[in-house]
């Protein structure tokens, strides 16, 4: 890989020319390189141990949180874990000319619509290193060029990864280009990317606000970005007692920093003495601060530690944290109302006995992906059997929810005929 | 439908709250909506006569072209077909609620991803009224609320035929701000337009440069241009002689003004010599200049009117007249370079007996319809079996191809559980 030095633009410009022959690739060639990889990352883990501790180094040296340091940090087992992951990409299938839509028109004209890559991927992550290998994997399975933007603090980790993937995969016969890594500096890199539409067809930005700002303004490549989740649980009228503790409790508690977990409950008012002492006990016992709303406050007493007057804003809130916002609705219409208000439309959930109620809330709500008795937490390319993921999309154009294999492609129209002309 | 006098932002969160609604809808009531439609509008050919007249005295005063005054123009056979439309709209597919996955995950969670309305989609047209009925129906028919925005010059005209779909629509039952009409003035309610992303879903904008200038600077709502159409045809060494000179022919003389018409043909040197005399001669009758590389020249002799040395420009020109490039290559490869860098991913065609190469040329090929032994001219929603079209998109996210039915939707991932909860 010896494309470190050269621009932004020289190295988008190699990723295209790549692309053009990755895009012509059946799933043999790819799946070879891939399993090269895996391979390769097992046999160089001390080279990518030390490239890691001059990063990790650094990041005691400028005070990086022991959080973020454990972010970074790469050993044998995670090295390991991470062939693994590609070797988990190489078994799952290949999207690549799977047919779309096929008819022979009045005329005769056979009509395929065929799954194709779309090109080149950009992805733009933040101190994981193991970010490099997946995103790799995941865009060469699906018959894309990657240039990969990682951040200066795991720069040498970055590197070392980005080396043994580019040149393995170019050893095994893909075409040089197929990976690049830029490397991260400041964020003026991140402008002139933006702006390769001619040669780039996508970028995912997995970080925060941050490098939204930095790729949002002036971008000409289309950018879909991981999203935020405002995601709530409502406890129908017929729901379950013990299921809706259940479910509600797992939304919140199980994993709150996450973008799938649950911000706000919503009660319906005919079982809302039935569901919310209890619940609100165990979610105080495990530190979650409750912000209610009066109704709630009536029915479950409102004294005591953890327990607040909620304002608007909260039901607009991601906290990100042991915090819960929590309304008493006179109805399902009222639930759903609330969600397509308040909702980022990323994951919604519904506890209910009643087929007619789920029904009406998973037509009714406007999210990526809408539960009946079960917890927003298992919005996921891998709980959903996609495979690895690159993150997850509440846009609603190309990509809704997971972004995996499939999301990484377009499709093509391919027409056969015997010499038809337009008359 | 009282809405004219609102501002941009009251009528497109109204259309949202339509869309709401429409969401839930299953087909029965929205095609009986729309045959209502195709009823009123025949019942109401004289009033909509004549609020066209309004706008053609306009036009004729203002110096309008023939031919835009031909466009502008509605007379009882134009709205008859405007009907019959609407009633062919109606017979095709209703699109929502179609499943496009569906599996049961590890833990026993039925996963089923859905197809639903992306909600409101706003369309920006100039000239033709018809546009006002055929884009409402496709949204309608795909459950979506949809905000017109016409040009000025046709606003009697559009107003009209607005109030007719959007009164019928909402005395069929559909909800109120289904179809709203925003009178076109200048263009800063296009810019308004374009940053109401809280509301809509998607802006499709047919018209011409200036329309897209406006729309691009400062969006926030996704915007799917209708696409420039650099087409090739592209005659292999193992072409039929006759078809060869026939596609050719065709896609650049049928109707020489749309993006699906050629604009450059490539021959292989193998059989330059047998394809281009004879071709050449029909193009120069039918008045089509001729822009030649010296090998064409070599061939075919070089001397007449019409017979123009080609230029480096002409090779990324879209003519959309009677002009055509001509380039003689050596091998199938340089062809599918030439066109990867010049063409703008719309139609490509090759005419070849070999299996391999059209393989080669359809998988090699970075465009949206690629054509074996068949004229570039088909792609078309109409020629495709998809009804009516709302243009056609070159950018590889969403959409790629003609824009109908199933472009104006997205998807919603399902899942029903039996409380199931994350480990």
């Amino acid at each position: 890989m010896a494309v470190e030095a050269k621009t932004v633009a020289d190295s988008c410009a190699q990723a295209k020319e790549a692309s053009r022959v990755l895009a012509t690739l059946d799933s043999a060639p790819k799946d070879a390189a891939l399993r090269a990889v895996a391979h390769e990352l097992e046999a160089r883990v001390d080279e990518i141990v030390e490239a890691n501790a001059g990063d990790l180094e650094d990041g005691r040296a400028s005070g990086l949180t022991s959080a973020l340091l454990d972010r970074l940090t790469l050993d044998e087992e995670r090295i390991r874990a991470m062939a693994a992951g590609v070797r988990t990409i190489v078994e799952l299938p290949d999207p690549i000319g799977e047919e779309l839509e096929s008819r022979t028109l009045y005329n005769g004209l056979q009509l395929r619509k065929v799954r194709v890559p779309l090109g080149v991927v950009a992805i733009v992550y933040e101190a994981r290193p193991n970010v490099t290998v997946d995103a790799a994997a995941l865009a060469i399975k699906s018959g894309n060029a990657v240039v990969l933007r990682g951040s200066s603090s795991a720069q040498r980790s970055n590197a070392v990864l980005a080396r043994i993937v580019a040149d393995t995969v170019e050893a095994a016969g893909l075409p040089a280009g197929t990976v690049t890594l830029i490397a991260g500096g400041d964020r003026s890199d991140l402008a002139e990317l933006a702006r390769q539409d001619r040669y780039v067809d996508l970028i995912i930005p997995r970080g925060g606000g941050g490098l939204k700002a930095a790729l949002q303004d002036g971008a000409t490549v289309p950018v879909i970005f991981a999203a935020a989740g405002n995601c709530h649980v409502y406890v129908d009228s017929a729901a379950d007692v013990a299921m809706a503790q259940r479910i509600a409790y797992n939304a919140k508690v199980q994993r709150p920093g996450v973008c799938n977990a649950a911000e706000t409950l919503l009660v319906h008012s005919d079982i809302a003495a039935d569901v919310l002492p209890g619940l609100m006990e165990k979610l105080r016992e495990a530190g979650v601060e409750l912000r209610m709303d009066a109704r709630v406050r009536a029915v479950a007493g409102g004294d005591g530690e953890g327990l607040v007057d909620a304002t608007e804003e909260d039901w607009d809130t991601e906290y990100l944290d042991l915090t819960m916002a929590m309304r008493v609705v006179d109805s399902l219409e009222e639930a759903i109302d609330h969600i397509n208000h308040h909702g980022t439309g990323h994951s919604e959930a519904i506890v209910t006995a009643d087929e007619a109620a789920a029904e009406a809330f998973t037509s009714g709500v406007d999210a990526a992906c809408v539960y009946v008795n079960a917890s927003t937490r298992f919005t996921d390319g891998g709980e959903f059997g996609m495979g690895a993921e690159m993150g997850n999309s509440t846009q609603k154009l190309h990509a809704r929810g997971p972004i995996a294999l499939r999301e990484l492609t377009t499709s093509k129209y391919v027409v056969h005929g015997t010499g038809q002309v337009r008359e």
